[in-house]
């Protein structure tokens, strides 16, 4: 048994959480239950470096989480999320809401942006104590900044903040994926000319509960809106609850314009999945679901690096001289993963 | 155990091709390997449909490949990947080349553009019998359309093709899951005023073997070739084998001009890999490494599908309710993969 397997305790699905003895996991788990947000920021950067160590007051700090409203804001670079998410949270601010904000930027390896961002919008939010910006860049790790995000959601969850918003640039898989721990996605939109909105009929137009078009004096605004609006009409958005029909904001992020009313859509939203007949209930089961798989896709992944010593040089010769083939060898890691 | 798991069989990496019975899989290996083009075009629509029983041939059809110069073309929508790949078609047909083209497109859920495109480009070398022109289109599976692609590059690479080419759409996860198949990848751009290649930068350059910038008779292409020159120089573009500088290609594919000169490079890459210290073995194993990871996480996914037993509601259930938690699940889920 490598240390790469020892990290997750084999512990049966409906087990108690585990009781580790007093010590630095208890101490981390007991830190941010007293929403110590210092000891929350530094375990995210223990996160973000992928330590093993990490995974039992993980699991701690899961089970007593669960109550903060999670929003998702994502759209392509340069549509102003960042100016609407730190309007979003002046507004909840003004409504006496506790904000939690999670930027992750997979486009940056090295995360300057991020921080720089961070630091800009900090002046604005810096010295409110009901506040919290953190930003997470990739690692270079295929499919691990969803998963690290969403053990960074595990973290803020377990606090006592009232919203945890968690934003990504871009409208690729890794921003859909990063997406799917939020309970109410917000699709940022640019004004755009022509069929541009094709881009947005490509398959991302499923996760969004309320689309926003910002910068709402561009000329091509009202186009944007209209195009959205009827995408929406003729079923094109592929929306899974289809008790929902996605309203369509427009803001002027800069000016804020707009900002409130998208905070009510988003509350909408909220109400809206507590009515449900199942009260929201499938949709947590859908995000449990997704959780579970994207943790054991990093689990196989984990097992598949060439320090674990499951997948040996030997067998992989095997395959690329086709004296073997990974069919085969795929099934014999898969029987050998326990 | 459930048929979801039976289909494959847990030979150990290093055993013979399994010997099935004179059966259906037995007759399918048989005609791909005489060159049967509809044989082929039947299984890889089984292929796109995920069928499960065609991993016997498909070994067996791995173990017979392997000749065959696999080259990715990949870049945005609308920078004429079709008409350089129709061009490059002709150029290798001239070399008396035979060439099979896969066509993959995860934005067409229902595959009608893909099929439109493959008319078109069938009239210009639809009798050629030196010619193989096929589409796929997504299935709305995560991660399924690069493995699906993978299943049909072992198909035609069984055959006697001297070059398969691979072609997607975009430029975001997918495309360079399905273009890591690929020995030599090619990236298509588009020209961009301003700082636009910085879109460029965001990950997929890693992948590209050889930039082309099609359009050459647009105002901003020596701009384009100039910024990707430039962005090579200052090793931006992050390419994994550092005794290789990437050749930025001008064409104007409508015309065919530099058609003949991207074959030319696509041959000295290929010479390169050649006379690498390894001769290209690195190359070779770490393909067949991402392919028997992508086929385990296609694995995995099946075995957390509803119909399979293993991840039951009530363990979800238990997750939401926060009485387990995700990482407990997962845990035990790995231990019971086999």
């Amino acid at each position: 048994m490598t240390a790469a397997r020892r990290i997750v305790p084999p512990a049966s699905p409906a087990s108690p959480a585990p009781r580790a003895p007093a010590n630095e996991a208890d101490a981390l788990v007991a830190a941010v239950r007293a929403g110590d947000v210092r000891c929350c920021a530094r375990l995210i950067t223990r996160i973000e470096r992928g330590e093993a160590a990490l995974v039992e007051p993980l699991q701690a700090l899961y089970r007593i989480g669960g109550r903060s409203r999670i929003v998702g804001v994502t759209g392509p670079p340069g549509a102003g999320k960042s100016t609407l998410v730190s309007q979003l949270v002046a507004v909840w601010r003004k409504r006496g809401l506790r904000v939690a904000v999670l930027a992750v930027d997979p486009s940056s390896p090295f995360s300057g942006g991020a921080v720089l961002g961070d630091r800009l919008r900090m002046m604005e939010h810096g010295c409110d104590s009901g506040v919290f910006i953190r930003s997470m860049a990739s690692r270079g790790q295929l499919g691990g900044l969803a998963k690290a995000a969403g053990d960074a959601l595990t973290v803020l969850d377990a606090m006592s903040w009232d919203i945890i918003l968690i934003e990504t640039v871009g409208v690729g898989q890794n921003e859909t994926d990063v997406m799917r721990h939020a309970s109410v996605v917000v699709l940022l939109q640019t004004p755009m000319g022509g069929d541009d909105v094709q881009a947005a009929k490509a398959g991302i137009t499923e996760i969004g509960d309320i689309f926003v078009v910002n910068k709402a004096d561009h000329p091509a605004a009202d186009h944007t809106v209209r195009q959205l609006e009827e995408m929406i009409v003729m079923g094109l958005c592929l929306h899974p609850d289809k008790t929902w029909k996605p309203p369509v904001v427009k803001t002027r992020a800069i000016e804020g314009d707009g900002v409130a009313e998208l905070a009510d859509r988003i509350d909408e939203r909220f109400a809206h999945l507590a009515q449900l007949p199942d009260a929201g209930r499938s949709q947590l089961r859908e995000r449990a679901r997704h959780r579970v798989a994207e943790l054991l896709h990093h689990m196989v992944e984990q097992r598949l690096r060439p320090d674990d010593g499951l997948l040996s040089d030997e067998s992989i010769d095997a395959v690329a001289d086709r004296l073997s083939d990974p069919y085969a060898l795929a099934a014999s890691l898969l029987a050998r993963m326990d």
